[in-house]
């Protein structure tokens, strides 16, 4: 038996498979699922890896659950419903107490979402985390980068900047409980499951914050082959943002990923139905801007002026 | 735009997603897949590390051919067929030259295998390739390790060896012909696709030998709860082992993994009709033994000896 093999058996095999669409889960050559008549398949695949997306002194717990919600999110971008999670796993040296704090942070992570861990791979190599999430959506129902339309309506679904303040502020010393709220804000980011059927409903493309508010809109933009003009008050900034950055704390917020809100775009003439949907489900949105058939982002400011904005957002390279 | 958007966009976007039962491929939050009717989803992943398992001395096209027929071969060792891929794939620098040369031999593997890819990420970080593969599979027809069953005769499904010769003399310097039939052994296994259906309706179990004979049959052993005795002499070894291992020869291949040819077991009265239906294909497997109660693995000689058989293989930790 090789260490591979037990190393799986050991950590992940037991975590979480009760979930009545996995016929079979970890531990075969493949996982074998089914997926319901009247439903399409979503899956999204995401890597971090040390010294980029997290830092080595974070706790393997914090890492785990960081690591599912980000994934996580992307399914709820898609207005779907997340249900099974593959886990490669790369890490230099058989950590045994990394290894149990990892899996006690992916399985509460797994817990909160209803996710079963279906497949995986463990290899040794530098500290890295590539998850695939599957997600489940009804046919025709899934939410694209691409609807976007001149004259819909753009939302961002909450204050936005904490995250991406947490990750400047890392060595700061701020007072205990600011630290707490940022860390939270990093570690449990919230991906925006409650959101599914406002955006199956009455969205026409969808996206979550990953590299900053001013790049995801721009993918939504590219993608729908269109413009957005913002309103600059009404970008939805974090009040520790605002304390912190001051003056600029919109183009920080603009520019700061991490958050995994979702910003997405309502025709015009669903809008209201939208907002009372929204106050139905107790939930706030945020609308920030419209579409425009002009390309490119650019914000109205209180004086009326029209200022340009850089599509720009986090770069790995 | 961010550069992770456009390495994504220039080098991967139009490879290939023509499948009709994708809806939405790469280039969003998620793809949007359509399962059919009667067929379940078969799901797997494999991380490819560099120094670990490829060196970095290898080809961009080669360690891409490498890492597609890879996932493949899991695919195939359920009995199913592969029809998406994601990529996650992680580099320490935007080296274009390698990027063209690994989407040339991504392109090439999808094209033979008919994969669609479907989506992935691309993050900076030390080199190492991530992919996870879906299948599809007749409804309850997926092949599992768990099957086996006392008085199976267990199969192979070509000879073995080659690959771990090719890993293992690695530096020797071997006639050109020896070193191109070795390398290509390494480099381009080939998926067992073509035994599906003698899979789906014979075969007990089945597993791919990724890791050894030894270890891999040992996995169907024990997720099955029995044990098993080979014919030592029975055990099909690739000509190159012989000449180079001589005596060593079956034992190396016994321990030799990445040949990702199949192990499977059939039950005893099913094993005439296999042969026939094999004949059909103009395939030949290589019945090497029998399943037992007796937990363990063991080998009968030529002598009459039995003799028992360490489980081991690649041993990555």
């Amino acid at each position: 038996m090789n260490d591979e093999f037990s190393l799986i058996t050991r950590y992940f095999k037991n975590i979480c498979t009760s979930r009545p669409d996995v016929r079979l889960g970890i531990g075969d050559d493949a996982a074998c699922l089914t997926v319901p008549p009247g439903k399409e398949l979503l899956v999204s695949c995401d890597t971090l890896v040390s010294d980029v997306h997290f830092l080595p002194s974070w706790s393997a717990e914090a890492i785990a659950s960081r690591a599912v919600r980000v994934n996580v999110s992307d399914i709820a971008a898609m207005a779907g419903e997340p249900n099974w999670l593959l886990l490669a796993l790369t890490m230099p040296t058989l950590d045994e107490q990394w290894l149990t704090a990892f899996s006690y942070g992916l399985r509460e992570a797994l817990r909160v979402f209803d996710l079963a861990l279906v497949g995986g791979d463990t290899t040794r190599g530098p500290l890295s985390i590539t998850m695939t999430i599957h997600g489940l959506v009804p046919t025709g129902k899934a939410i694209t980068r691409r609807g976007a339309r001149e004259g819909d309506i753009i939302f961002v679904s909450d204050c936005i900047g904490a995250a991406a303040l947490a990750v400047s502020f890392f060595e700061k010393n701020l007072p205990l409980e600011e630290r707490a709220v940022l860390w939270e804000k990093l570690i449990h980011p919230k991906p925006r499951l409650d959101l599914r059927y406002i955006l199956q409903t009455f969205a026409s493309a969808a996206i979550d914050i990953s590299d900053g508010l001013s790049a995801d809109l721009g993918h939504i933009c590219q993608s729908s082959g269109v413009g957005a003009c913002l309103d600059w008050e009404a970008i939805p900034v974090h009040p520790l943002v605002h304390k912190y950055q001051g003056e600029q704390a919109i183009p920080f917020a603009l520019s700061g990923g991490d958050d995994y809100e979702l910003c997405f775009t309502v025709p015009a003439k669903q809008v209201k139905a939208c907002f009372e949907a929204l106050a139905k489900q107790q939930i706030t949105c945020y609308p920030i801007g419209v579409i425009e058939k002009k390309l490119g982002l650019r914000a109205k400011t209180a004086t009326g002026d029209v200022i340009p904005i850089e599509m720009k957002g986090y770069q790995h390279f």
